[in-house]
């Protein structure tokens, strides 16, 4: 039986499609550098927002209108919406879907009856599994919602309240394993302060430490082979999230012997309340191996908050793009939708509508970093502009020859060196016409 | 000979002074908590803002109306101004300043002949450390203003403009030996990028930590005590500066097995521009046992640039003043004033007045956040907020016998935890209260 | 029968109170400058902050703990709010509320079902207005909670949620004035745009202007004489909301006609996310004689949405009153509270707590601003600054005497000019002068 | 003789032109739409940041070389860079310029010499305008450089300063008449405040009124039918600029009579600045029939201050020529290049590369923007969100019929309207069809 019974299965018709239900770049199974493009770019539905989402914001109620609404049960209701999940993947020939633990399974009285509803869906999904392509992306506690985690779980003042986040984590690596899942996402969205009067900054660091090794004991023991991936975000709900960015997450690992343990999950619009560019966080996790994932969506740059747009901006894609082809890819991660509707847009189609948005424009983004790196210029111009560094002194600096004396001794009478121009002008209009040049 | 000849030594005229050119709440030998004021407030004045600054920004032309405006030889002058701050410092009870090599000396054709300038300068500094209870807090290099480093300095893609800056940073840190600098400050103003697409960022951040693995090779070589500091910007003239913020310094600092040799220079305005408050930069130092001096100033909040004003934000003082009590004090650190007059300003007066109103926003600070420990009820209730940490499953927690089977056990049949409010309006209402308070 | 029945009348215990719940600077019948201080500060409740609020964020559910929680009739739970609204201010030693019709009543299947439940509430409210000193301070309509307002209200791109919105607030004006409301507001939460592609925005504010000459004719025919009152936010939940700041929303009402019928309702936070502080958004609205009342919160400057605190920032409370003396009170308007406690703070408790934290923080900015006035310093330095308009060329500009000939003629062989420096190191100083003052 | 005697005339080559001394997009002779691209984006160069802009920045020297760095002799200069502007514009197909007075002559000691110095230099440029095809698109007075303007010009708090301002204003209105300019800009950059506590906002305004009333005066006296344009900017270097955007400048013009005499010149960066997008501020000022010019540049949405880059935005060069293609283009007004090279850009080449990537990303943007109308999804989509209004009661609504009573009687028994969803996805979609077609 089927969810979206009006929607047939998405097309590809070329760049010059507008229908809105078709795609007009993604082509899932073209050749593209010796790989599908599907391979390239491996897409995955987050069934929070799509299936939980209900267009509710901080002034107003919800608007979606969903074929589900009148689906009372809430165990028939997770039930439907798996089935829902699938059937959308497969519409969109998107192949992996994430999930929070609370998003597919309601809560019970006690974590004891919330594991017994969490297990009849697991086998429910298990059943779609065996019978299609779509497999799980990641998967995730809900650390965030309850009102339990009000002042953070594993960075909690209350002790019962960090033994509850362990096992509901402990629950949902299992739960992430049985499924086949190939990595576990950690979002410490309530993990800060929101004030730092009521804050014991060191105490909740250290257990936020302590929580991530019991979990990282816990994989192996069980035998969890995906990666753990922790996910950055500055602020919001909390005033300030230590996972603040890359860099910050990266000194906790470092301080705490964590970081053979964990790579990043990068999101766009987490990047950008950071003050950084999407394309500088997911460079500064690559050129430290840590790249693992991607959150795909963006951010309004003149609005403070987490808007978890659908991407539609091709410089954000194609300059991402552009990092994870040097990446070597993402593999076993990939690009998670993170990213809801707009509240205007409440009907069904639209769910359609904004994931062909996204996918689209990722697809234009992958050719337009392809070209840009095929193309050559701009990775000659890198090259030459750090060509000091091949030969006499800049070689004796690289290869730790070099010190402050011998240093000196080479400049001190030389008159002013002056490094070459810096060419952003141009640069930026290679990526213009990457861009335009990404459909020919 | 006096160059501020019509001004007298800042006298404390206690809380009810409304004279400008008098300290209100700054009572320099005054006793508290076993100790002088002076010696807890480790103020350093600035000299570059305050000797080099001429009123100058994007828009306009330099305002600045100084008594030294005449002079034209440049060693002459450098003297003068060298004379200047000690009387400055005297006249206004700080007993140090701060310099980079450029502000206290001219420039030459070559490194050599610039280093001959500077010789020359620090014999006369020397000549005054003699006589004066005036000291150096830090010194540092001017890395950022010369087009030779335009592209950076450790991090440029020039080798030849490593090499000048490592030869620079050589004679600075013997410069600030020989003149029993306490510690060695290292901001890299312009190490970072302006645009990704021309920039190398593993190479330069691998250069960097060479550059800091050889100036703490130098240090130790030539016998330099002092502590070496970091001092963190998120950007501003770049784009992105690598060092962003404390966490992410830190982050690079672990990753090349540097942090044994740094600590931080926390600045306020930095701080805020990085998306933290300030008390968030020291407290995070503080916890790492990285806090190591301060610069104090602070930003507007609305605006998106240095702006480097006096401190006069009691909220701003005495929360920074909080860390720093917790933090055992600063010494061999400081609090060095990186704050300038208004353009608006101009007059030598102007330069007093700016210093006065930081030093007296400082002392009711500090008077405010020891009303706020001593009182004590802030502190219990800290205390209570984690308390269950103290017992049972909490302690087990902390002491590492917890794992994740043994919390869920715990856990799994309890119903829903739910932790104590937060408290949050009254703790700020305990800050308004220590305000007040501080001065009776 | 009391809602708060644990909690007394809350006492003034002056300025060494340290009890959460005691007064320590707001001691409403205390004579000051001619009138009482509840005279002076005219405080007033949001209802749907205090009553409505549940603690829910866009990450996690409600946490906030009422005794109200268990009943489950709408209307019965109506009547007990307003029971307990009443209540809250008496024991608050607070005079008003205000409220939007959506938050006193349920909505029922139509608009005249709404209207019905609406008047059986209003009733009740009337019950209460007989026997207690508390009034409205102003009412409202919610045109933005509603999915049929997902668009705008009197922006909608349908012309039936415009007629429905008109409707609602000719019943909402209706009530107001039955109530004895003393302002009616109107604030444009979704009269904006979330993108331009799909916007009409010449249509959109010229119905927006026959929306409020509706409102206006319509007060006229019934007789409501209070003040209409917009208040203006840049943002959030829309992309652009069109009441952007004082200056977009005055634009606005200069070009329709409508400058005579509206005066503004500054919020602390939302001036703050426009890029403005609290107190320019009052002085622009002062000067303009269109400063009408006040919503009493403030931000987080570090934070890019409506935070809606309790106001405990002395000097936000300090400037904002020295706009408001200078205004001669706000009256018929007041300090509306239009602040939520923190989600932590959940305990019924909390509720008096917040506002205490934010009555005692007007108090004594009302105390520290009128001690800056009195002291005459800041108001002299003010004078002479402009004083060289008050004779010769100066008289000749501001009497409209001088024109661009006489003004060249005047200067062209003059040196030139150099102002006077700016003051602001001292100025501030004297701000911290009068706060730390305000108590003696 | 030539200043540039190593660049030829730069050539239009193609989309595929990868060579940065050649347009790939901008071909000014190509018919587009019955004009000439030429005649469509009237591009001007601004005087300033090509010709004096030095490559300084808060933390560093000049960085810029030019030819003529060697001259000395003032007048000399002044002369040898008029000649350069021309041959720029000539070489760069550029049939404008814009300059403020003090960009191309030097100041003397009082305004009668350096009117003086400016004759001279008029003289100059009317020599060449009468041989070349290149115009002036506005003029304006530099009322921000000189300490004179710390505390503003026309706002200062000095009234020998506005007559300064005055006699300046009345000069260069006189000079861009005699250059046949074709329009004049006021860009009020320190018409503002820095701090409200020295500052009264109301006599501020009143003189700025007074200025303007006299400017206005004056060019009808003389007869200069140049139009008259206000460039709104919200900070920098003013804490608070009044003319913050479009609709704060709005409501002072219409408050003071005013808004017959001017128009808008909307910049981007400037825009984004305010927390507005470009666009928005083109829509707002077109909406008002106000937008008279385009200052064309791109800023960084994740720095706080004015960059001045190079427009390379292709979403914001399509979407601004969007609205300007409504706005029936600009003329008289145009698009200036108010706009600098990146400091590393110091090469002379770098002037002309800059400009080059402007105007081709402008070209792109023009042809996007028309592709995007032409095809007419948009602007059906747009027509039918309205069309409610075209009928029934929408139409009673905007003719004036309606009003609350009638509205009420029509919507009360009515089931909740819900609008039609909004279509955002698919409509930034539809941008990027635009953007990837606009050359096939």
């Amino acid at each position: 039986m089927s969810v979206f019974d009006k929607i047939e299965k998405i097309q590809y018709k070329g760049p010059d499609n507008k229908d809105p239900m078709a795609f007009s770049f993604y082509n899932p199974e073209e050749e593209f550098m010796g790989k599908t493009m599907k391979e390239y770019l491996r897409f995955a539905v987050a069934f929070w927002h799509t299936f939980q989402g209900d267009g509710l914001d901080m002034f107003g109620k919800p608007t979606m209108r969903r074929s589900w609404d009148s689906i009372k049960d809430p165990i028939a209701l997770a039930k439907l919406k798996v089935d829902a999940v699938f059937e959308l993947c497969e519409k969109l020939s998107i192949d992996f879907f994430c999930f929070h633990d609370r998003d597919i399974a309601p809560e019970g009285e006690t974590l004891r009856e919330t594991n017994k509803n969490l297990d009849e869906i697991v086998r429910h999904i298990s059943d779609h599994l065996r019978t299609s392509n779509v497999g799980i992306l990641w998967g995730t506690a809900n650390l965030f919602s309850s009102p339990r985690f009000m002042h953070g779980a594993a960075t909690s003042c209350d002790a019962d309240v960090f033994a509850y986040a362990a096992a509901q984590v402990k629950k949902a690596i299992e739960v992430t394993k049985e499924l086949g899942g190939k990595n576990y996402v950690f979002w410490g969205g309530r993990e800060g302060y929101e004030t730092l009067l009521n804050t014991d900054m060191r105490l909740e660091l250290e257990n936020l430490a302590r929580f991530f090794h019991m979990a990282a004991d816990y994989a192996k023991e069980i035998g969890f082979s995906g990666q753990f991936l922790i996910e950055p975000k500055p602020m919001e709900p909390t005033k300030h999230q230590y996972d603040f960015d890359v860099a910050n997450a990266l000194a906790f690992l470092r301080k705490f012997g964590l970081e053979e343990n964990f790579k990043f999950n990068v999101e766009a619009n987490h990047a950008t309340l950071a003050g950084h560019t999407f394309q500088h966080e997911l460079r500064f996790a690559r050129i430290n191996d840590l790249l693992g994932s991607v959150d795909a969506n963006q951010g309004d740059p003149l609005l403070g908050w987490d808007t978890d747009q659908f991407p539609t901006d091709l410089y954000s894609t194609t300059l991402g793009m552009y990092e994870i082809i040097k990446n070597g890819g993402l593999n076993p991660g990939g690009l998670n939708f993170d990213a809801k509707v707009r509240r205007g847009s409440y009907d069904e189609r639209d769910l359609f509508i904004g994931h062909i948005a996204g996918m689209d424009t990722f697809a234009l983004g992958l050719k337009a970093a392809a070209k840009l790196i095929d193309e050559g210029t701009l990775e000659s111009l890198l090259k030459d502009r750090y060509s000091s560094y091949q030969s006499g002194v800049g070689k004796e600096i690289t290869e730790g020859i070099a010190d402050f004396r011998s240093l000196e001794e080479y400049i001190i009478d030389k008159k002013n060196p002056l490094p070459e121009p810096s060419n952003q002008e141009y640069l930026e209009r290679l990526v213009n016409w990457a861009i335009i040049s990404a459909e020919k």
